[in-house]
């Protein structure tokens, strides 16, 4: 089983579902958040009628800690094209998360017309592998990731002065992508900011990221910016980029940055 | 009493509130999904502990139609520094939608750093009214807008092949924006898909816009586009900015669109 699948593996539970948030997708002590929204988003999967999540927004409400988690998930409306439906996470601190998602059928067929461009990036063979650094948060164990240089220095404590943080990614164990996994993925990247900001920590209030397509298997391309930083609060754009240059995923949190 | 806070008021009932969908900001027969978010956002300010409405997801059930609505809000969390709320909306049909949000204080202070750029646009004085233009939606009689003509295209059958709209907004009976306002105003301008498919409904699934400063008064800016048209949906992102060149709110929805 890949860690991505073990690590949001979740059992039935009276009316709601029991799993474990495991140590293994930490940013410092603290569970990645997009994480934790794709163990919601599993719950969520579970009682949608319609198979793809294509909007899925999250509130974070007190850090996660590694440990026992309870997903109470439920369908708000079932409609011929699409589920909408809402999930709450708790923890022994409390609740940790509201999720509200849409789920839909990727397999839809419809107008076309796409303006955004895929990321250039040097060819990943070139790069260094984040498997290769040392290892300070165990979330950047779980992927393989070959940062842009020109992008990369803020995640190595020299910020280039423009918040911006592109790359390429895959899990480090051989998973492919889903659309599942994207609600992970979107979140999994070094925070633009710090290009700015060194050492940062950038909790997330809000994220919501819209599944736009199945990825192909292989590495994804993400780019991922932020524009406007403002007394502390900012938004994070981004978009991931599937193997065959196709749009799968774009996401925008809402965050506040403390100095590190 | 102006037009926005006569059709956003509402009354205590029971654990709930009370009010009236005007037909006052249709698109064609439909409310405006901005008014209707507006509606909640004025109800969760009702139990907020914190002023300013800075992140606000709402999910669209069923198309709202003018008539009585029924609003259940209620606070998630009270922290130090925000109040996570959710509110549901329910009509004669059932839930039309279902939302969360995050209120806080914009008056805080911290690290800033802006690469966006305000929107260049003509002048509002020598640019066409929509006040002047014939009525076909109600919402367009309750602004006067101004919009870029390299992007009105859309706006009247005429696309301009570019799925983008900029433009000069304000309430046309004086009213000056605030933050609740801008729950409205960011999903109020012709949507940028009209430039590439003439006469298109666009409903929308899913709407976060995040309220990024109090808005000075005067003028707003908007500016918005759709980069991403896939299978027939779509992502619109905007950005309003106020007469100090401060960006005030960022937005982003989650549509489909069917062809007129």
């Amino acid at each position: 089983m890949f860690e991505f699948d073990a690590d949001t593996a979740l059992t039935e539970d009276g009316d709601g579902r029991q799993g474990t948030i495991t140590d293994r997708w930490n940013v410092g002590p603290i569970p990645n958040g997009g994480y934790i929204a794709a163990i919601g988003a599993t719950a969520m999967a579970a009682v949608a009628t319609h198979p793809d999540p294509m909007s899925v927004t999250t509130h974070f409400l007190r850090p996660a800690v590694p440990g026992p988690v309870r997903v109470v998930a439920s369908s708000v409306r079932t409609g011929r094209t699409h589920t909408w439906l809402q999930a709450s996470l708790t923890q022994e601190s409390g609740d940790i998360a509201r999720m509200m998602a849409i789920f839909g059928d990727l397999d839809g067929s419809g107008p076309t017309s796409i303006t955004g461009v895929v990321p250039e990036l040097p060819d990943p063979a070139l790069l260094v592998s984040s498997q290769s650094l040392p290892k300070v948060f165990s979330l950047a164990r779980r992927f393989d990731m070959r940062l842009d240089p020109a992008t990369a220095g803020g995640a190595m404590g020299s910020p280039t002065g423009t918040p911006e943080m592109a790359g390429w990614m895959r899990f480090a164990d051989g998973r492919e992508p889903d659309t599942r996994a994207l609600v992970l993925c979107a979140d999994a990247m070094p925070p633009p900011v710090l290009n700015l900001i060194p050492a940062a920590w950038v909790p997330t209030l809000e994220y919501t990221v819209h599944v736009r397509a199945r990825p192909a298997p292989g590495w994804l391309r993400g780019r991922f910016r932020t524009r406007f930083l403002m007394e502390g609060l900012l938004e994070e754009d981004g978009e991931l980029w599937d193997s065959e240059d196709r749009l799968v995923a774009l996401s925008r949190q809402f965050a506040r940055v403390r100095a590190g």
